[in-house]
Formats: C-alpha cells, structure tokens, sequence
C-alpha cells in the first residue's frame, strides 16, 4: 500500500467510522469512489482548504449527497475546519455533519444534495457562472475567473430526468469546464441496473454533445487522473464513467444493500483488514495520511498565492471591475435606484407580467447582474431583458438565458447560478408549471438562495388553455414551503414592490405569480406592498367587514366594497401580496391591518381556498376555486366560477346579516 | 392533389377554422403534423370510431397536447362523436373542444394532455399495460389483446425530463409495440431549437435502447407509413423523427410564432389557398373527403369485426378470463374479502409503511389486478408484492414494476397502466419525493384516475437523513390538490380503510403518507376512518377543547388528552387521516364530530401547519413544523420542534385558561 491509497482507505474508514457510530448513513459510495474523489481533491482540483469561499475555487459537488460520509471525510483530512469529533457526531442532531450535505451549514459544502439528480444540474448552473463572470471580468494577461466544475454523481443522479434536461442544455452551451465523475457501480437499492436502466449512459451523453472517457477500474487513480486531464482539454462538458464497486472492500460489497445500511461492528472490522488498517484505530487519520495531505495543501497554496498576487495587480490595475466583482460574489448590488419615483411608476392597465418585464428591464438597465430566463415562454412571461443578447457559445456577455422546455433544470441551473455568486439570478414558467420545478424551489428555499421565480398565467384568467394550464393549487403549494416569499400583486405599483423586496432578499428566494389579463392600475397601492398586507381602503364608517383580496382579485374587493358602503356597511380592504411578509411584520402592525375584533372577513383569490381560513376563521369566508378550472373566454370563465363582484356582495351580505 | 392530400389538407383548414374562429390556439403543429397524424390514423392504427373504448384499440396519444385542434378535426371526420358544430365551439367554455385535449370528456381522447413530456410517458404506462395483460389473458389462437401505443410528440416533449426518464425504461422493456411519432419541426417558442436543444435526438434514443427512424419529408406520407411498417416489426420500442415545418402552408411557415397565435383572416385565407382549398367553404368536409373516409371507415370495421368475432369465440372458451377481463377493463373487482375481520386486523406496533406493505400484500394475494412498484425504494416503501415477481422482458406476468429512480415517470407509467384499465395502478416514493411527480399526481386527479400513491417517511420521524428527506409542505400541497385524496392513517386498522378506499374509489387517486418510525397500535381506531375524521375518544366529561391527530401526532393528542382530563378537563379526540373525505360527508356529521360550539381546538401534525386554520379558527392552535427539518435520531427530532405531549397539554391549557 502506497502512501496515497492509506489516504484513500483512511478516508474510506473515517467514513465507515462515522457511519458505524451513528448506526445510520450510507457505506456504499465512499467505499466505492473514496479514489477518484481524493485523486480529484488532491492532484485536479484548485481548492484552498483556509479560504473555503475563495472566489475561483473549482467547484466539488457531491450529487450522490448520500455519500456524505465521504465528503466530510475529504473537508476534516484537507482542514475545512471539520475535526474528528465532528464526524463522530455524523447525523446527529446540530452537528456540522448531518445526513446529506447542507448548503450553508457545513463550510466546504457547495450545495444541498441528496434529491438526487439535483447536484449536477446545480453544477451546470454554476459553469454557466463561471463563464459569464470570466467573460465579464478577465482581462488580457488576468484570468481571474478560470475555475472548474467538478461533480461526483451516480446511477441514480444519471436516471433522473432533471439532470438529463440540463445536460443536454450544458451540451448546448458547451460549458467545457464542467466534469463529472460518474460513480458507475451499476447497483442501486432494488438491485443491478439492468433491473431498470439499461441504456448506453455514455452514447446518451455523447448525443447531448458531451466529451465521454471511461476508466475501468475505479481503484485506479492514475487512470483516473489522466481521465481528468483529458477533460480538462476538451471543448465540450466531460462525463467520465469509473467503474467501481459499491461498497468496495466491505462484507457486502456489491450488494445492493451496502448502499444504505452500515457495515455493522464485525462489518467495520472486516473492512479495516480488507484495506490493512488494523493498526489503525477507528477515527483515526494516520501521520503518513497527515503527512501525504500535508504535501498536497502545500502545492494547493501555491497555485492559491499565485491567484492572490495575481488578483492584487488586477484591484490595481482595474479597481472598479474588482469592486465590483467582490460586491457581486458578496450578493451587495447597489440598489439606490430603487427609490427613485421613476422605478415605481407604472402606465395604467396593464397585466401584471407586463409590469414585471417592465420592472425587470428598469433593473436590467441599471445593474447589469441579473441573469436568467424562461423555461421556452420568454415572450409570454415578458422576462426577456433587451438591454442584452442571449448567453450562448458565441456570447458569454448575453444575460438572457434560453433555458429550453426544461423547468425543472431551468430551477436548478437559476440555483447554481446563485450559489456560485456574481450573479442575481431568475427564471420564468407558467404558475402551473412550477409544479415541475418544485423539487428546486424547495431547494432554493433550504439552501437561502435567492433565486427569484417570474411565474405567470396565475390563474383561470389563462382562459383558453383550459384546466391543464389553469393554476389552482399552486399558490398553496409555493405558500406552505418555509423560506419561500409567494409575491401575488395586484398592480404595477405592487410589482415594483415585490421586485424591491426580491432583489434585496439575500437569504430567500421569492415567487411571483402574476396575470395573463390586463388589469386595472389600483389608487391606493403603495410601497406598502413591501409588508405583505396592507390597508388599500379604509371603511368609511365603523368597521364591518374586511375583504381580503390579491393580484387580480383586488380589483373586484375594491368594487365590492363600493357597492357594499353604498348598502350602509363599513367594508376595509385588504391587498395581500404576500402571506408570508404579512407573517414577518410584528404583530401590532399586523392587528392594525386585521384587527382581531373583526371576524366577519372575507378573502378573495381565484385560486384553492386552502389555507386562507387562518385569515378568515369560522365566521369569514374564503372565496376561492376548490377545483379544477375549464377551457373557455377568460372573462367567462371567471364567471363561471363565481370569482365576481356580485359574488362577493351576496357572500358579504350573508355574513353581515 | 390526390384524394389522401385532400383529406390532410382538409384536416389543415378545419383546424385552422377553428383556431380562427375562436381566436385562440395553436396552428402551428396541425399544419405540420396532419400528413403523419392522417397516415397513422388512417392506414396503420387499429380502431373503431363507433366502439371509441374498444378494448384492444390502438391507443394513440397527441403528447403535444396543445396541437388539440388537430385531434378533434381527426375525431370529427373519423366520426368519433364531434360534429363541425363542436369545432366551431373550439376552446368555448362547456364544449367538447376545450384548448387542450381533456380525457373523460371527450370521446376518443386516451389521456389529458399539454404539460410537455407527459403524454409520451403515460403511452409508456399504456405499453406496459398492453404487454402484461396481452401475457394474462391471450390464448394459443386468441391474440385478444394485441394493439400498439402511438405518439405524437414535439421537441417541447424530448426536452422534458419526465420523458427521458420514461423512454430509458421503455428501452430496458423493450417495450416494442410502442411507437412515437416525433413531429421534428426544429422550431420552440423562443426560437431555433438550436439556441437551446442542440443534441442529437435519435442517437440519444438508440442509446436508450430504441430503435429509430427517420423520415426527411413530413409530407410524405408514403414514407411515413413505410416507417411506421418498419416500426412495428422491430423488438424495440421505435422513434421515428419525421422532420416537418411548424405552420407548413401558412404565410408564418417556419415562424415561431406560429406556435400559438391564430393565423387571422388573411393568414388563413391564404393558407387556404396554398392548399388549393378556395373552393371549400370554412368549417366544411368536402365529399371526396368523406368518401375517402368511409372507405378507410370500411376497412377499419373489417378489422374490429374479424377481432369482434375471434373475442366471442373467447368468451366461449374460456368464460371465467373473458369475464374477469371485461370487469377489470371496467375496474370493478371483487372487493368483497374487505368485509372479512382478517383484512382488518393489524398486530401491535408497527410502521404504517409496514401495515401498508402488509395489507398490499394482502390484496395482491385476492386480487392479481395489484399493477406497481417504487422509484426504487422498494424495500424502504414496503411496496413489493411478494406473490408475483417483477414484471421484464422475460417475464411479463410480474406486477411489480422497477420504476427506477424516475418519480416523476413512474406517475406518468401509473397513470398509463390505469388510463389502459385491466389493473388498479399503485406507485411508490418517500414523501418528500413526491414533489419530483406533482404534476403526474395533479394529473391523476384531474383525469380522474384511481391511482394510489403509497409515499412513506413522512415527517421528520424520518430521522437522520435530514431536511432533504424530510417532507413539511407536501401534506399541503397534496391536500390542495382538487379530487385528492390524502391519507394519513394512524395505525394499521386506518391503513387498512385507506386502501379500501384506494381500492373502491374508480374516479378519484389517493395518496398515502405512511410514517417510517414504529408506531403503537391505537384502541378506538376503526373503519370509521374511511369517513375521513372521526371520534377515537369521547370527552369524559363536558367538551372544553377538541384535539385533532393525524397519523404518528395521534398517539400524542391522546397521551395529552388524558392528561387534561385528569386536571379535569373534557377532551375530545379526533382522527382526521383525510381532511378531503371527511369534507365529504354530510354537514350533520361533520357537526357531530367537531360541534361548531366547541372553537376550542388544536390540531397537531408534525408538517407544515398552513391548511389547518379551517378546523382550528381563531381560538384554537395548530402544532406543526413551519420551518425545515434536522439532521438526527428521529426521536430527538421530534423533541426539537415540540412535537410532543407535554407540548400539547400545554397550549391546551393555554386556550383553556
């Protein structure tokens, strides 16, 4: 045994280790593809374990998150800051190392896996960073941008169709500093591959326009590192397939069950003479291993110095670039324009997707870091910025992004964009597409990325298209995820709003739902809007009733609120663009808005009526859309349905009697 | 022009009539795709317009749903029950015709689409139906089933994921009578398929383990129909791309924008000339058209008579099969061993995922109709049927399905078996996961469809595995879904109601949320969960405070309630396993079990609080998690987040103050 396999086996046992003691995690991908992960760390990637955020780190991003094992085996041997203890806490509760890596908790960790198929579509997103930036802010004889992606997956990353969406878009855009490692152990939990995925993973990836290499044996890493080094040559993204075993050296190797059960005391300890650590004990790294490591950090530091002083003659030479540059990878954009008057003002009736594209080319205009697209529907979700070309091959400058008919990937590539940094990063569908990109909403929102989602066609306003394109749900559905601001606005004004809190947002991501239909421009809406709730009419006599309304909804509260003064009662209402900024004012703003003596209330939202009982209770009414919408005009749809002004009068006047 | 062309051209200008007409559609694909649509319709599929459910009909699937006005011009001059009239109601809010194709509504329609991606994947299911049942019920000499799946797809469905994911399981099937018909126009919303969706299309599908085809000339329909010949002997599933012009024969030919906006008057006048149909009014079936029609009518009523024939030769021979064939196809199956206690009865302590397991199997063992599996979680999901082996190329008698890790696909596959009919469809994933299928569950429910989604680990009990794996908002996000049902039972015996209910219910999917941890059998549970939300311990004395449980939460609310009575309190419990069937019941009963004068209440639920607020108003307290989970032993995690019963008691006596 070389010096270099005790680093790799002392990494595979740091992580059975770990597995052991929690009695809970899975052994087989660390036993497997501890080599080509230390051979990646130590001899390909530029890393620099005292600077984790170093702005041109290559990128490691393990998608097979359940290995996690393996990775904080990588971060406490390369001194990420993790210790031994920490992994003897492994999934334990408010550890540094819990199940699957965590964005945001554990230094070293570049993004939230575990849902599989997540992290390389992630990491396509964070090529397309790298390029952009690059093409941005390199100068001849500078390159300060010139980083890899590099992505640790498996069978199961490779049979999810969300990263076959976005590996065919990196095959389009050539992102040829992605490489990914693929840990083909050809087992997954039901048994061998050929059980359900049979196909030709390398001709797929040759079809989407990728460089594929192949290394038989995954214990090679010499093989395995000229793999890398070809990679790195090629114009196109690289999928390197490692042959490997899962749960190589262990009782259960090849198993399908060492994938996610630990090896067990006798297990373990087979596994430790399997790779002649005896004399090794558990937890243990060894002064060779230290020492091995010790080299390698000692060669990371120099290409990192080189880095550094290259970076200072670039501050010099090019101050406001490099400013400019820490405060985009900081996510600090100046934003003072935002409190212009110009930035709020809008024409009157206008749909609100039009507000947004107005607002967003506002911004577009004067901060040049946003940076996305639409899922295939630029045109119909008005998020196209004109100030700038489509990103491609040929144009590294363009900020537009033609995601093709991918959401799901689109959400994951708006979320790699975020996290590698540099950038304010959206993307735009149907509402009722964001069903397809849920898994990366939930992401965006676990991780605190700030991706923000230009969802329009929000409800049966849609008209025509009919029920499959008619929202109903999914206004509940994006409202129950924590961390997520759902942004419903009733007019321009309210856009302006929720793009001011969207873009100031660091830590949330925020999603917009907003009209197909014109809609009229509302008097009284107001920056306001920020806070989530807020008064647009007061009653004008002792108050009765509170309507309730959001987005194009508000429009016919107001107009019944008319009718209803007229009849004798005191009606306020309500705009409510956001239950969830509502939630975060305190609670004596809150009681001003709805104030807890007045429990006739009704809401008002053409979509579920789920969960708007918390604002109405038993003596209120939710006016909603309980199920699924029709194909038709879509006035008349509104109609059919009940979502009317003389609906809400006749509910109102029922509850007031 | 001959007389074939004639009736393409003629199926061209109906479309567009009606596009026009209602001012609303998409021209684009029916001008392009009509000659493959008529050849298939007319020289190659099996089916009989006056028996549109003909058991072994060819099934065939316009996946671009959004060509709808294609298909109805087929049904119409096929003579499936729309008349011209229903063309000119095209997207009017009640017809026949609505913007996308709607299954359930109208006649001859095999499944809803216009989500991308969809409907190639539900043809998977479709396939794997055929296959099986094909293997079940034919005879030496009676090839009763026998019939072949077509698609009609575009580039949008190629670049969604969920179709990937579902052809490499067609591939590893060898799914062989299915046969996709890719309308390769080159042409997406934004553009080019270039800017977006440069890959090689039919080397990816050979790579999937598809044969391929290509066809340069879309309108030639004689090589259309020779490929389709040469499909239908290959061993594989087959693509055949046949390259076309979106909006062919119209002044925006090639356009994109002729995706989805009418033509106009003059576009279609002149689009009616460039197919030398001047002469025919709007809205008109020429003679010659009809008379084509008719004679291919005659010969597709040969074919269904020669099998008319050959079935009640069946039916003779072999009556118990014909029966049970015809009752499957129906879905009516004999239920009646659900009366029986056996069926019913659980032993103490067990995982609801494990009473899941245990009452599938015995179903299974009653009723071979069991048709499913899990995106490979199997043995995690307690899914597999354990009286029959996996369904393969070499076995098709298998019932369980490796779906793979392929959520979003295996909804649509399920979807597919039950739209087939002969099985009752079941799939299985954790929880959390089904946001990778939300838009197959939305459309199980919008279709109407009785698939049952078996989703376990369902809350933080999942433990270790952390936030990623722990579901918070997905109960809501079920719950919000119309025609729904989610379940969450608390102990075996509600299990056991759930799939009675899964198992009757013929119009209606469910969804099940089954816990991973242990949970202690419950004294009062009964059938009455089949109610939705009922009593499972009275007050002892007179009502102060009502605590509603779900599932593993139910075993605190009565650990709490008999504390509060013994500080003498009267206390209630409720079991709500499913919000949706309780709404289901008379008002009179839903007032029994929760009296409106008791607004004393708490509902506890370790998820996402948001949909509570209906049961529990403004006095009472929801206890949940609105937050995301932690990495750790699920037992410490539930004390984290005070999920418990001292929490419990505590807010009771809070609102009992």
């Amino acid at each position: 045994m070389n010096r270099k396999e005790r680093v790799v086996n002392t990494l595979r046992m740091l992580s059975v280790d770990a597995i052991d003691k929690a009695n809970s995690g899975h052994p087989g991908l660390p036993l497997g593809a501890a080599p080509m992960a230390y051979e990646l760390w130590s001899n390909h990637m530029n890393h620099y374990p005292k600077d984790p955020n170093w702005l041109n780190r290559d990128r490691f991003i393990l998608s097979a998150g359940h290995g996690s094992a393996l990775l904080y085996s990588l971060l406490t041997v390369f001194g990420y800051g993790l210790e031994i203890d920490d992994l003897k806490d492994f999934r334990q509760l408010h550890s540094k190392t819990p199940g699957h890596p965590e964005y945001g908790h554990t230094l070293g960790v570049e993004c939230t896996t575990g849902p599989l198929g997540a992290g390389i579509s992630m990491g396509v997103g964070m090529a397309v960073a790298e390029e952009a930036l690059a093409k941005r802010y390199n100068r001849p004889d500078f390159e300060i941008i010139d980083h890899y992606t590099f992505v640790l997956c498996g069978d199961g990353d490779l049979m999810e169709g969300i990263s076959n969406e976005a590996s065919s878009f990196a095959g389009t855009q050539q992102l040829n500093k992605l490489i990914v490692l693929y840990d083909s152990n050809a087992i997954t939990i039901e048994g061998s591959t050929d059980i359900a995925f049979k196909e030709n993973v390398r001709q797929r990836y040759e079809a989407l326009g990728w460089n594929t290499l192949e290394v038989t044996n995954g214990n090679d890493c010499d093989a395995i590192g000229e793999a890398i080094s070809k990679a790195k040559t090629s114009n196109k993204p690289t999928l390197i397939e490692v042959h490997t075993e899962i749960g190589y050296g262990s009782p259960k190797a090849g198993d399908p069950a060492v994938h996610g059960s630990p090896l067990g005391e006798e297990g373990t300890s087979k596994t430790r003479s399997f790779f002649h650590l005896e004399d090794v004990p558990p937890f243990t790294i060894p002064n060779e291993v230290t020492e091995e490591i010790g080299e390698v950090k000692s060669s990371l530091k120099d290409k990192y110095t080189k880095w550094e002083n290259l970076f200072e003659e670039y501050k010099r030479i090019y101050p406001e670039e490099s400013k400019r540059l820490l405060n985009g990878m900081e996510g600090n954009f100046d934003l003072s324009f935002m409190e212009e008057d110009e930035f709020w003002y809008g024409p009157k009736d206008q749909a609100t997707r039009g507000s947004s594209g107005m607002i967003l080319n506002r911004i577009s205009k004067k901060l040049s870091v946003l940076f996305g697209g639409s899922a295939d529907l630029g045109p119909s979700n008005k998020s196209v910025m004109e100030n700038t070309g489509y990103f491609s091959p040929k144009n590294r400058e363009g900020r537009n992004i033609n995601f093709g008919v991918r959401e799901h990937a689109m959400g994951a590539i708006a979320n790699g964009i975020a996290l590698h940094g540099g950038w304010k990063a959206f993307c735009a569908t149907f509402l009722v597409f964001s069903d397809y990109m849920k898994p990366q909403i939930r992401l965006s929102a676990l991780m605190g990325v700030p991706v923000t989602y230009i969802f329009t066609h929000d409800s049966i306003g849609v008209g025509e298209d009919g029920p499959t394109h008619q929202p109903i749900e999914h206004l509940a559905m994006l409202r129950s995820i924590p961390n997520l601001i759902t942004y419903r606005p009733a007019d321009t004004t309210e856009v302006a709003a929720g793009w001011a809190v969207a873009m100031r947002n660091k830590n949330t991501p925020l999603a917009f739902s907003l009209t197909r239909q014109t809609l009229p421009e509302i008097e009284n809406t107001s920056k306001e809007a920020m806070k989530g709730g807020y008064i647009v009419k007061k009653e004008g006599k002792d108050l009765d009733c509170i309507l309730i309304g959001t987005g194009s909804e508000l429009q016919y509260a107001l107009e019944a609120a008319k009718d209803l003064e007229e009849k004798g009662f005191g009606i306020r209402v309500v705009s409510m663009p956001s239950q969830e900024l509502f939630e975060a004012q305190a609670k004596s703003y809150r009681s001003e808005v709805l104030p807890e003596i007045c429990t006739k209330r009704i809401s008002i939202e053409a979509a579920s009526t789920f969960g708007w009982h918390k604002y109405t209770g038993f003596e209120g009414r939710s006016i909603g859309i309980d199920e699924f919408g029709a194909s038709g005009p879509g006035d008349e749809v509104y109609q059919s349905f009940g979502i009317t002004k003389e609906r809400i009068v006749k509910e109102a006047l029922e509850i007031l009697k």
